[in-house]
């Protein structure tokens, strides 16, 4: 039974059916807890999706997600889309990708993995550089790849949710940038957008693609993404060809435009209680200040990790202290993650198992995202570590 | 301002910022107006998409959606996926198309032209039987089309929300099944689940696809399909080429295979609190009896239909009375849509305009689906008939 103050929340007699009175502490690396706001914006009726009432809280969704991705100072245009992190893939390669592209992945883990399984399905020739497991990979394998060969598409994972490695974006953008021009430089931020320093406009991403339910602290159901005016020019061109609908960027180009201008177009109806959630979420976030969530995420996580690493002595996925530690969730390599996670359930703390294969069954994962991260009033992660410190 | 009983709800001060007090009373077809129960579903903790607690609720709700579907005497499976209607065309095209494999669309409004545009898109080579304006497609026609080339897939559209114009699907089904018994027959049930009578069994179709805001009557943001065990079969056979990912059924047949028995396995997060409030809303459906709201949705069409044509003397889009009157919404013409939009909408009551290109400034909709039609203490119907009768 959860015993922590501020997550318990009593669920009315309507939703008893479904669940049970009381909720587990949610501590995996997503869905995250959500703010009671965030929840409670939920709640609210269905309105018309061409209406002004939800218009406007639409517009002022994507005018904020430029926000979110630092891209509010070039044109571009931002994308909120009923999916989830998995479809910013699909969008990736029903639109960037024609048969016989290269595209390199510069992978970190298994997302980047599944990102190239992907883009492949796509027809896309994938060279893939695998880092060492935990690490990030070096920038010199980077600009070797593209000396070898012109790609279309480079995609880089910020925060790889499987090993919990950081990928310095900004470095690897500008070397693709010199060395490779005209490739499309992409961005799985899933685990990186509201956690991790991102810069869409100054560090010039063509495409960075998110989820709800991660560091943003919004329920899950949406997939939220930006393009770059390059990106834009190209999917307005004629040398554009429409190879999907749901994920072709020319269908929701004009319809996020319209909305954004105070003109809500329709193209596929758009998911009314969960974007008025997100709206609340991205709100919560602009008014502490990124920069400051930021560093409350790198705070948490630095307290987190070397109480792991020095006090109980465990061994991190990721090398650390490092560059590539993450600052949203902790991957820890403990003897037996199966007893460790069931402690923990059994005193109402749910976090996660391994998923990168090679290891799979060695690890546990933390997440620190959004509410846990921020909300100075609950104190999940230090209570966390406690029940660590016992069962590990 | 709305002076309904039932609808208005006061919204908590932490939605303050984003709705205001009093909602409209929506009567467009789609999204529909959520029972409070199905409403306050949403109003839910996050929970880990892989756990029992979650595990419980997606595994009722897919074994309910069977039922829903009528799909729970054979195999086949249920697929509940983020999203939206348009979704399920994309699942379509991705799975069941393969460059120059020819299509068959059944078109009787804007929304099966949609479907043609999105299957042509995956590189199907599409031929298009319209119908007369309001009318649906004689069989005949379907049937001397059929002889004259081998289709891979035929789309009918069960009720195409741009006209009201109601498809008879058993005897499409029957005919296509006899002429031409390869195709893949799927039905567009995005305006049909839930409202009108559907055997997915019985009739032997091979694809359903509909959405959650409409009949089901829950919020937007999901995807909600059936797939026959000959479409199982063949995505799960090696003829099957993976074209993408997120809209891939190898993907996430295992996935919802999984769920449904009782084993939660990862693919892309799903929308947890949409779901859940997914399941209470099929809950309410199977609570009434499928058969009982099929009646309750044709009585409140048949009213309504039979006022405006007879005490009014409008003329409907769709033709009336005959069999192909849909029983979730009505297409109805007037001299100036605009002006009685605006009118109703000035006394709290939202219906939406025409969407069919060649007549689109000259109707109106409105959509009686889900709670307007099905729960006896509102007088939605009613109360928007008088102001018709005012403002036209």
């Amino acid at each position: 039974m959860n015993t922590f103050k501020g997550l318990t929340r009593l669920i009315t007699p309507q939703l008893k059916r479904n669940m049970s009175n009381q909720v587990d502490t949610l501590l995996i690396p997503g869905p995250v807890i959500l703010s009671d706001s965030v929840q409670r914006a939920l709640d609210v009726p269905s309105l018309s999706h061409t209406s002004p009432e939800f218009g406007t809280i639409l517009q002022r969704t994507l005018k904020n997600t430029r926000k979110l991705f630092r891209a509010d100072e070039k044109k571009g245009q931002a994308f909120v889309i009923a999916g989830s992190g998995t479809l910013g893939w699909d969008i990736v390669g029903a639109n960037l990708i024609n048969q016989g592209d290269n595209a390199l992945v510069v992978s970190t883990g298994v997302f980047s993995d599944f990102f190239a399984e992907c883009l492949e399905a796509y027809g896309a020739n994938v060279d893939k550089l695998t880092a060492e497991t935990g690490e990030s990979v070096p920038l010199e394998s980077i600009r070797s790849q593209l000396s070898k060969k012109n790609y279309k598409v480079v995609t880089l994972t910020h925060v790889d949710t499987s090993t919990a490695v950081l990928t310095d974006v900004k470095a690897a953008a500008d070397l693709i940038h010199k060395e490779s021009p005209d490739s499309y430089i992409v961005v799985d931020g899933v685990c990186s957008i509201g956690c991790e320093e991102f810069e869409f406009d100054k560090w010039n991403i063509d495409y960075c693609l998110t989820a709800s339910q991660k560091a943003i602290g919004a329920p899950a159901g949406l997939s939220i993404s930006m393009a770059s005016q390059r990106v834009i020019d190209f999917v307005k061109s004629d040398q554009y060809k429409m190879k999907s609908f749901f994920t072709s960027l020319k269908k929701w180009t004009p319809i996020m435009e319209g909305y954004e201008a105070g003109t809500p177009k329709y193209f596929a109806t758009p998911a009314i209680q969960a974007i008025n959630s997100l709206d609340v979420a991205i709100q919560e976030i602009l008014a502490d200040g990124l920069e400051a969530r930021w560093e409350k995420h790198a705070e948490i996580s630095k307290w987190f990790k070397d109480k792991v690493t020095n006090e109980l002595g465990l061994k991190l996925v990721t090398k650390y202290p490092s560059e590539c530690a993450a600052h949203g969730l902790t991957a820890i390599y403990v003897d037996e993650p199966g007893k460790v996670i069931g402690a923990l359930k059994a005193n109402g703390v749910v976090i996660a198992g391994g998923i990168l294969p090679s290891i799979s069954t060695k690890y546990i994962r933390v997440g620190h995202m959004g509410v846990t991260a921020c909300d100075p009033s609950v104190e999940y992660i230090p209570t966390c570590y406690k029940l660590l410190k016992e069962h590990t």
